[in-house]
């Protein structure tokens, strides 16, 4: 049997966008004489549609563009994902179905069991977990058909107290299929590859897994897509980052696949292409070709602009420069080095008469008070205020530039550098950020050298430096790490060797500026734990603090 | 046997706060002769705790408070709520608790069955449902001990396959318990006390109901516990919006109560109630005594004045007038007026300097382009940067003053008018505005009669009203709320009556602005639905637009 992976990049709620690919693929398929086509998880609406999905409308429109697709399904058959109405009197209103398409209809709806609740993921807000496991014959195959998460159960420590492949072995599948929407990690890539390769050693029959590719606001899906045999080995994997169609004779598989990415492999090549991949997804499924960035002449806008540059093309991005009478000289030259490496041009508007202007209005309710962290912020805002209103006038969306590092432990300004459209490099720790510019330098210098090494300031008064107010940035990303991802207690990170003082002033920080994120822009998420939608905390509250 | 009802204000991650309070309430009780004291779910660590959950240290804070609380349970015993661990090696990792001590020790854990995973709950994230049904027996009474949800799945359309009730009645409890977290909606106050009456009638035994009060950042708790007779009439309620302390002889039931809230009473009187408790407390539990705001002269902005007021007093609120060029004579002095009823003072400082600075300095990037939206959001960003400067200077939080009209369709400028620490109307739809403002008024004029006659508008352009560019605002709320809290769809809505073309405009303007509305402040939710953690929609997406 050849079967078709379509790893396909989706608009939410998209209907007829998403379904004019989806016939497009399985036209494509069928002269490739593929007997079945396999689409991911909830295809025909995108993934994740989050509360859309409350809409009976929105349902309905689901089921209208899934008969559309069956009635294409003739001399080829084809797995889509889609919700599925649960008709039992009691239990959520939905399933997170796959639907197998045969002969211009609908054969069979299978759902899903295990429902992801934990970082990003909210299925069980939605649906009702199945409790019925039953194999699909087609064309003499039997395939254990599942969705996603319901072939992650399969660790030491499970997480489910139930697992669908326990439950459909004895039915003595030939196949698994699974159909996903796993996004993107820079651990993820290995580590979906490993759990894949585990379920084909546990149970002992090829597996055929086809992810979702493409950007959904924050969440990067890398796609991934792959054929494992029986033995645990990778027969075919689809490229990372792109859409792409992969037939595969499940009789004569291919040789083994060596290559592709495997652990320990480089971390910062991986986010390079998520973070491109993301801000490209952004522009083009908002419809908006330009995006407007201030530059500082400091490591996070000239990365921010050359990921930009590289997404959108070089004559889609407009630099501004912005300086003030804080600026140094070298902001300036370096921000102007760098437009020039990427050939872009950049405009320049100082923002001394506006910082001016507010200075003097607010001298009245200011009397008597010295130059501080408020007239920092105002400087800053400044800025936001400008590049809003090129980007309102002129049609851009604004690039926020702001670092991980910064947004944990609030060194930022909101409603100044922290506005924006979409934050590029919120989920980057700094240290991460100087090793992405080394890679975009790869070939030639494109981030002048000077902006690398020089000591990060806000130039916000005179002489200022990051390190005035923060620790040192490797060790601060040490610290971060250990509490937003690892999520270890003050006690956990003292005893891993850090500064009791430094560890609790480093919590206190991430703790109190939880306000200022919540109301930042949504951040491209590339670790397993980034600010946003994965990482819920309240605003008004006491740990830690 | 005397149980006491204690409806406890918690601040969430302060356990030594928290506890010394519950340690107050148990003595407290002891000294009115009660037997049992039960305090409400997640008391130790407050509700909703959110990803504290996921850090051990957390956890381990929570056990550590319970062996303190314990051990000052003798003479009297007391149900506390608070996360405990799944000892099994399959599921996720927590429990939701109730913990009953006695004689200084913890007697028994129940774990919660039912797991809000809707609106703004997401209790499936971090605990295992329970499955092990068990009666408490305490002083000879059989009590069937449940947690909030646990109550709830009594509709005819049950959300859950199963209903711990049904399970616990077949060993005859005497008794049930129930410990909440229950929050506030202007329904819920009503839809509780039914559900729990309905309760009651089901399973024909008494029912002592404690739920938590107090805000907690947007989510408000109104209280309400209560005690009900077998017959389902309400024999005890506590006082909504504020802490209590009730004792009552289950043998010797006070008469049946009447009063506090039933349907059709004003929705009004609560929203203000709930409004006033919300900025209370986030002020106080963050520790900030006062709170700036902008005053326009319109109607927006004197509610959220005259509710600050109420509730920090009106020497800790600081109302702004940032008149333009385009200010008319009665936004003004409508604004005096506001400020001199209330007795606050107040400040003005004109945009128009910085106004001038920042169409000086985009002039280059501008040129040959006409006055415009950019330069109405300037206007607006530039009020929004003379506020935070205040803020910031003089240590204020910043109100935001934005309705739900106006957030549902984008109709304000983000970083300008929609900046602020805490919304304080973003759930409250233009039309309940001008009711809330003559509610305010209901014994003497506070707000000026003028703010609430003349036609609401922005003001950022010569003679411009919001009917240029919005529906009528009567007209809009009846879409929005058919489309926001019904979630009902375009076909459904014009089936209601109203202008297809309308409804399509209104409803694209909801689904395009959700960029703006993921960086809004945190909004006090007095609806079933409201913007915020309760309303989760992706930002990139192309349903309806």
């Amino acid at each position: 049997m050849k079967i078709a992976l379509a790893q396909v990049n989706y608009l939410i709620g998209d209907f007829e966008g998403n379904t004019r690919k989806i016939i497009e693929y399985i036209r494509k398929a069928r002269l490739q004489h593929a007997d079945l086509v396999v689409f991911s998880e909830l295809s025909v609406c995108g993934y994740p549609p989050r509360d859309f999905l409350e809409f009976d409308d929105f349902i309905l429109r689901c089921h209208h563009q899934i008969q559309i697709i069956a009635s294409e399904c003739k001399d080829i058959a084809a797995i889509v994902g889609a919700p599925s109405v649960n008709k039992a009197p009691k239990g959520k209103p939905l399933f997170n179905s796959a639907y197998f398409l045969e002969e211009g209809k609908v054969k069979t709806v299978v759902n899903k069991t295990l429902l992801p609740n934990y970082d990003i993921f909210d299925e069980y807000r939605y649906f009702e977990p199945n409790r019925l496991f039953n194999i699909i014959e087609f064309k003499g195959v039997r395939i254990a058909l599942t969705i996603c998460e319901d072939l992650w159960n399969i660790s030491d420590d499970p997480l489910y107290i139930v697992s669908p492949m326990d439950e459909l072995i004895g039915s003595k599948p030939d196949l698994m299929i699974n159909i996903a929407a796993s996004p993107f990690s820079y651990l993820q890539v290995v580590e979906r590859k490993e759990i894949m390769i585990r379920n084909t050693r546990k149970y002992k029959i090829p597996l055929v897994y086809v992810n979702q590719v493409g950007a959904q606001t924050e969440l990067l899906f890398d796609g991934g897509s792959m054929v494992v045999d029986s033995d645990g080995e990778i027969r075919k994997q689809c490229n990372l980052f792109e859409e792409d169609l992969t037939v595969v004779d499940m009789d004569h598989l291919p040789d083994v696949q060596k290559g592709g990415f495997e652990a320990g492999d480089d971390k910062i090549s991986l986010i390079h292409d998520a973070l491109v991949m993301g801000i490209r997804d952004y522009f083009k499924k908002l419809n908006f070709p330009k995006a407007i960035l201030g530059l500082s002449g400091g490591i996070d806008s000239a990365v921010t602009l050359a990921l930009a540059a590289e997404a959108l093309g070089k004559d889609n991005v407009r630099p501004v420069l912005l300086p003030s009478r804080y600026s140094s000289d070298h902001s300036i030259t370096d921000a102007i080095q760098l437009a020039d490496n990427i050939g872009c041009g950049y405009d320049r508007i100082s923002i001394d008469k506006a910082f001016a202007a507010f200075e003097e209005s607010l001298a009245p309710v200011f009397v008597g008070l010295t130059f501080g962290l408020a007239e920092e912020n105002i400087q800053a805002r400044t800025r936001g205020v400008l590049l809003m209103g090129m980007a309102n006038k002129l049609g851009y969306i604004l690039l926020n530039t702001s670092n991980k590092s910064e947004a944990a432990v609030g060194y930022g300004t909101l409603y100044g550098d922290m506005c924006g459209g979409l934050s590029v490099l919120g989920d980057v720790y700094k240290s991460d950020v100087f090793k992405l510019a080394h890679y975009i330098n790869r070939d030639q210098e494109i981030i002048p050298l000077n902006t690398i090494i020089k000591p990060p300031s806000a130039e916000l008064r005179p002489n200022q430096k990051d390190s005035d107010s923060l620790p040192d940035y490797d060790l601060l990303d040490q610290i971060l790490f250990l509490y937003i991802e690892q999520r270890k207690g003050p006690a956990d990170i003292v005893k891993a060797g850090f500064d009791e003082k430094v560890v609790n002033r480093v919590l206190r920080m991430v703790n109190s500026n939880e306000w200022k994120r919540q109301q930042t822009p949504p951040i491209l998420r590339v670790s397993y734990k980034a600010f946003g939608s994965g990482r819920r905390m309240p605003i008004v509250a006491r740990y830690l603090l």
